[in-house]
């Protein structure tokens, strides 16, 4: 349909991206609840769709959407891994015109209600901005598998310092010993096997980043940052590798000498931006 | 400077919105974080800077931003009502020309990192995007005080239903026996005087929106709603009247009849517009 | 259904909101989209579904929902205003428990593609995120129709200046005689009638909004907002009444001193918060 | 003050992310602004803070972003692509420890406001959130350069069909032949050499992407996206890749059936989520 072409298609992709999904988990006793929000790309022979307008390959991305509610109605959700790589193997499977196969999973965390000390079966109040996350890449040869943790925002109060930088002529921040310390963790982590128990592991993580935020004295927030990364390999030996990414939430102390006041530490004005970002890779040796 | 003004000027009013401060208070044994932002507006006899330019009456919206922080390091911040209060009776005492000023404060909540059962004595989690909240709108003859509770984000997934409504030639949407209720509670209160305890009225009121929600068999929004409203009056005497509101997050059973699949209240797409918006105020009789 | 009840019910309201629609009217030579936003709040006689749930009086807000598609087909959307009083009408007329119903629209605005000088009949490119806007209040007595503009973002880089303000212990901003002058106009203007002509007002507005910005030379925001709205009177005579509102985007000149440079009034920080908030209502005498 | 780390820090980058930047450039008779956000990432020989926090090679990213500042006020701004170079190789240039440079930037557009068919010489309107971008990533032995616009918001309201796809278990999606499309085009293209004119090119990529979107007869996104890359491969020969990314953002046409109206293609739903994004690359051949 279509005469030779001028230009090169080297790649192409297409998908479906935020496909929001709640699902109840009904027991006996209580009731569960998974939200998650999917993204799904695809590889394969596309090309035709690209040069000639020829769909007939074309897995409409409205049809990729039905399939992850289809599934999600036969799947436990134990994991957000597991439903995952599910789907990727799907479509593989399904089509044999996909080369690969890429979904990513965010899962929105919901606390139960608390009511006199004791759990409510089926009222939940939202976690917040924290998401966990899990994005599998599946060939028909390969799948490779990674975890995470996105946005799990902190604050310390002390026990945060920088000093002993570079000062030169574009140098005019002042060196702390004492400064507050507020990012949001992002964390990914890459498996060597495909079926650890993602859900222990993802646990162990997120418990080891909120420890060691807690509990380093921190130099930097690269020191910290790879604290966080080494003790996590330490812990998990499933995780070949860990990446770290906190963007550095200034808090800057606020001059209180014009107004007649000491500046004693206590009072900040916080800031979106600019903001600085410290990041990280880290494998076993 | 002006001739007689070929229009009136019947409300003019300034000031200085998204003053955000953080303020730690240091205790030999542990911190504690305060993290607001604050919204001034003035009233008062400012007509002249619109009317000429003349602004020897104003002041500066940045003058107000460092009064926040100066007073911010001189005040305890026991209570973000005490702190709305004392900023607004700053204004009227400081500058005749003001006669109304109205401080919102929102307060930021944080979490304490707890580690091994113990809460860690400075460092924290953000409790998301729930804010409580204060007004203060103060005159030199009067002053006004309400607290609040902002996007206390909650769903349940079931004891909620929706029917014997009105159906009509507009009318397509199903009657229910078990829907999943999510909202975002947003509630506003306003005392009969000047000053109660803030902080156990705002403690007091939270439960029980919390209590109501999980344990409300809900016929409506509207009635969950009165209920919550009814239960605050009822437990907090100090509260004249009590606002809430309610938009009605819906979540969407998925029809999984065309992929074969029995749909079994279990599959939800949740969605963010459009949605119901629910309200009510509520007073003492 | 409910014994005398302990707390009165003294306001109430519901509706739907971000009921989105996009409308296409294809003429034979070109095509037109309108893109618009709708929010419906309902009072009425519906205090039984809070106090009792019973919804029998209930209009679901789905139904809602669907009035406002059913109605669009049939309504050329010549004016958001008309449509929106067309819409708060219709609910009076269809429903005897509603006392008032306030619509509020807002329309995203596109542009024609414009090739080679001319107008494309049916490609269209995003005007960002100004809106127009309309809110109709309608009860069986009265209708009141307002018009708006949201967002519409300025900057002009001289003939702004900001002096003689008010200087204290807390004043720390120094004068200055010519600074940037940026923010996002928000204009609401109330009729003495109901049906003037919507649109050509909308035009003279707008277009005075950014003449006079353009061209006054401002000692204050507020002398710059008078003079927009006087001479909004001044122009529209069914204008009875408007409302202006301007944050004041400011932009910190960077002092550049320290880096052994000249600072020029060239360089400059944007900022988001906190952002002064300028605010003024104008009629005729 | 470390052991041999018992895990590899295989990767590990920082800087500043966010820095906001207004430049006003006084001519004689008008003015011009210049609006950019800077992201700075640096790599090189700092893995000592991150094992040990001695952060004796650690340029501050306050410092990074004081230095954008001072440079920005010696440079023209003539593009965005020049300045992202200049301060690219000033940072190789000036600490020996660092190996690589990323400097990303994105420009917020102005227009003038236009009085009377005159441009203004120092008022402007936003152009909304359409951005241009530019990335420049070098070493001390190669230095790359790419361009871009982002968020480029279009809309056709007929001219698009989407027929012949995949049908099978989990099609729901019908075939239509004439529906809206409507994108935000996002466009990144690398060159051969260091330095094109790149505004000039810039210019034609951003008219082509239009002039292709509204005369394309569109049999899928995907066709529109190749035909759109194909044509600026072939009118601008400095570029030699061109990746296009555009999300599907759907109208869904609303069935009026239940309402006793004819369904005639005119009433749509605007969805914001799921979409669908589609993705090419192209290079010469």
């Amino acid at each position: 349909m279509t005469s030779a072409p001028s230009t090169l298609l080297v790649h192409n992709a297409y998908g479906k991206s935020e496909v929001r999904l709640t699902k109840i988990i009904r027991q006996p006793d209580h009731q569960e609840v998974k939200e998650i929000s999917v993204n799904i790309e695809l590889e394969g022979d596309f090309s035709e769709t690209y040069m000639s307008g020829d769909n007939s390959k074309v897995v409409a991305t409205d049809s990729m959407k039905n399939t992850v509610y289809a599934l999600a109605a036969q799947h436990p959700l134990d994991s957000i891994e597991s439903f995952a790589n599910h789907l990727a193997k799907h479509f593989l499977k399904r089509y044999e015109q996909i080369s690969q196969a890429t979904v990513q999973l965010r899962e929105s965390l919901w606390n139960r209600v608390v009511l006199n000390g004791n759990e409510h079966p089926h009222a939940f109040t939202s976690a917040g901005n924290e998401r966990r996350s899990a994005v599998v890449k599946a060939t028909r040869e390969n799948t490779s598998i990674q975890s995470g943790i996105e946005n799990l925002v902190v604050l310390k109060t002390t026990n945060s310092e920088f000093w002993g930088f570079v000062r030169d002529e574009y140098t005019t921040l002042p060196e702390t010993r004492d400064r507050i310390f507020a990012t949001a963790i992002e964390a990914t982590w890459a498996y060597g096997e495909d079926n650890p128990d993602f859900n222990k592991i993802y646990d162990a993580v997120r418990n080891i980043m909120l420890e060691v935020f807690a509990t380093h004295r921190s130099l930097s927030v690269q020191q910290t940052l790879y604290e966080m990364g080494r003790r996590a390999l330490d812990a998990c030996d499933r995780i070949e590798e860990i990446t770290i990414r906190m963007p550095n939430q200034h808090h800057i102390a606020m001059n209180l000498t014009p107004f007649g006041l000491e500046t004693k530490n206590e009072i900040f004005v916080p800031t979106d931006e600019p903001y600085g970002l410290i990041t990280g890779t880290l494998r076993r040796p």
